[in-house]
């Protein structure tokens, strides 16, 4: 049994998403998204090592969700690849990743601090983010999720939020669809921006988990919004 | 008895306006802005739901102030249309509408702290914004003023001021023209940045109310300069 | 007797001078650069009123220390050119001057605190800015200097400061020649940004006198290098 | 015996590695970075005296560890060129120089903070940034390293750290490679930026030393990752 190709419009929408994240300071020369197969919620797709401004339709590779490359290829892998195939194990309801080192986002996982939904914009935040050690089980590592058995910790971390912070490390933002998952990753940064800098006026006052989920369900169903803006300044992808 | 057509060059003011406010960073693929229309104070010109810094002359539509289309159109309206037609509605005075989640703003919303005038160009800030708290007679919502019944509250806690601030969500700012709505949410934006760094060095001595009056009269007497340098910068607009 | 006109380049290079200061976010559509006439020190030259960064060479006009125009032109004059002209008079050392709301320096003359050499690009500095309280002489005002009178009491303030803060207003450098007052303005900015910083982390060892008057000398020997940056990024002028 | 010339292609990396500077925002009209020579261990490659947003292959200079150029150029040379000097005398596994004033380590410098590793990219920060402070053998100076006594001083400070704070003044970075250089004069700005931001939300759990070590051998063997996308983004140098 062969495994069929994904849709080239969701591929070219996974180049898209990675040149979107990249101009919109997400991330940098790290990073990355993927999406799960159309065809095959085993699988995601995922581009080859490299930064994600640079991503053009030829390095999309397809992983099965123990990290493993479907077919073969002469381009190296991300070495985290675990992060993705682990939570889409996880999580049925995940249809796209974005790992990130997303800066306003980092002062928070190494300070123990929550991300919590400070404007409709980022409903999605719910009742806040969650936190990943990985001190705690696997002492002194070079930080990365760079296996499964790291991938199912992570996994386990994220539970049943959007949001996982990676204390030293960055975040992992998921969602139902590729357009909110890039969605998310871009207001999680501007949420924690509006975190930090709220913080130094006053105690904040917070959506509640009901504003927030009302907040999310409005918002997210808005997202070809921002997205043909977004896409619009990329202009065609390779 | 029909509508009289708007002004072209209002309406294309009102293209020109709203990618000013993107190009300034006040919005982003969310926000919007009006202009009361120029032949009928009932009326007022609103983009139809699209990211302001795409909107061209054939995306303004006409509403009545209950927020109603006049005429057909294929296009979406923004859900948030009657923050425009319940402020026309309420101030006579008020000729165009700008709505935001200008970032440097949303903290003091969410901390319960006043916009006040830091510099000359902020004087329309005069003695400080006023809040709107929903939740007060809504409970939990998704912070949308999705509703004509939402629309006269917000008016409401705007009262004579020009700037209210959304807790949660945005803000919104008023004026007697549309390059002075515009200035505003761009120095409202300002003041909050530069109000947020001085409150870390000490106390700020603000303007006092007649300083920020006289100061407003002068420099709104001046729009046309930055309207100049902000308007070259984009163009001519389709 | 009639007044040589300026030599071409001088004109040229304080095209140059505006648009750098646009570019490097020292002015935004307000602020004025100004230079001494070099064939009169009792004129100077000053664009008319214009965003600074859409001067052109025909926007160039010049002016005796009182604010009168040379000559005539259907030009509008910036409200403000007395705080050139007293500053020329008070201080025959001072060959251009910069006004501006250069944003990092606002929050310390509104909290009265004084902008002091952080690093050796602002060994100008030396012991501190000076402050401007307009209101101290002047009651309520809409914070402009729009008369010889408030030029003078300006002067005064700056006394033999090379930067003097204007208390809900903005900022004035001065300088021996043009290009250092560019480069005055621009790390006026930048000092502004890194001492409101470097308050939040500790105490800061400041530059003693001996070290910023040192420091000044040297740096500003090399002001040709960074000038050759910013006006390259520039390229010709009309 | 005549020093043979260096690889083309490092001179040209070395052009690049400027340009890349700059575009980051690690160096403004100042700062510099050299290598060291691929053919004389005893000499290094530097531009002239020159905005490294500027430079060109054939401003690339020869020096010898004391400073002095290797054959005749009407070029002028950079005044600090001793950092560097006396830094590859005193560390043979140093293969690249950076020094800059980049902004978000300038506080650190100024208020006697290290910057300490605060996530996987900067491992190479290790047990932290070490201090100089020109003012303890030296008094008041123009805090410039403008001869080799105090480039001697300046590199013991240094020590077997990967980059040394310089108060007043800047930083400066070394590496075992051009691109890893690169790499940690960019991470180190903004591992300062995060450590800023960190503080103002509680205390941070750094990388402890092991941490930091796994990490920076991990992602120090990923730095053609971010080096190709910065690389494209300049394009053909002269």
């Amino acid at each position: 049994m062969t495994l069929p190709a994904p849709d080239s419009a969701l591929v070219e929408k996974l180049v898209m998403a990675n040149r979107i994240l990249y101009a919109q300071g997400v991330v940098d020369g790290f990073g990355h998204v993927s999406v799960r197969h159309d065809k095959s919620p085993d699988h995601f797709l995922l581009s080859c090592n490299r930064a994600p401004g640079l991503v053009k339709k030829a390095d999309i590779l397809t992983y099965d969700l123990n990290g493993d490359l479907v077919g073969e290829s002469t381009l190296r892998s991300y070495l985290e690849r675990f992060i993705h195939g682990e939570i889409y194990r996880a999580r049925p309801d995940v249809m796209a990743v974005v790992h990130s080192h997303s800066p306003s986002v980092i002062p928070f996982g190494v300070t123990g601090q929550r991300l919590r939904p400070i404007f409709h914009m980022s409903g999605f935040l719910g009742s806040g983010s969650s936190l990943y050690e990985i001190r705690e089980s696997n002492g002194n590592t070079d930080l990365l999720i760079r296996d499964m058995g790291l991938g199912k910790d992570l996994a386990k971390a994220l539970g049943q939020h959007t949001c996982v912070l990676m204390r030293g490390h960055g975040s992992t933002v998921v969602a139902p669809s590729l357009e909110r998952a890039v969605y998310r990753a871009v207001y999680a940064e501007e949420n924690a921006k509006l975190q930090l800098t709220a913080n130094a006026l006053g105690p904040i006052e917070f959506l509640t988990p009901e504003e927030a989920d009302k907040a999310m369900n409005t918002n997210e169903g808005q997202v070809m919004r921002p997205w043909e803006l977004w896409s619009r300044a990329i202009g065609a992808v390779e």
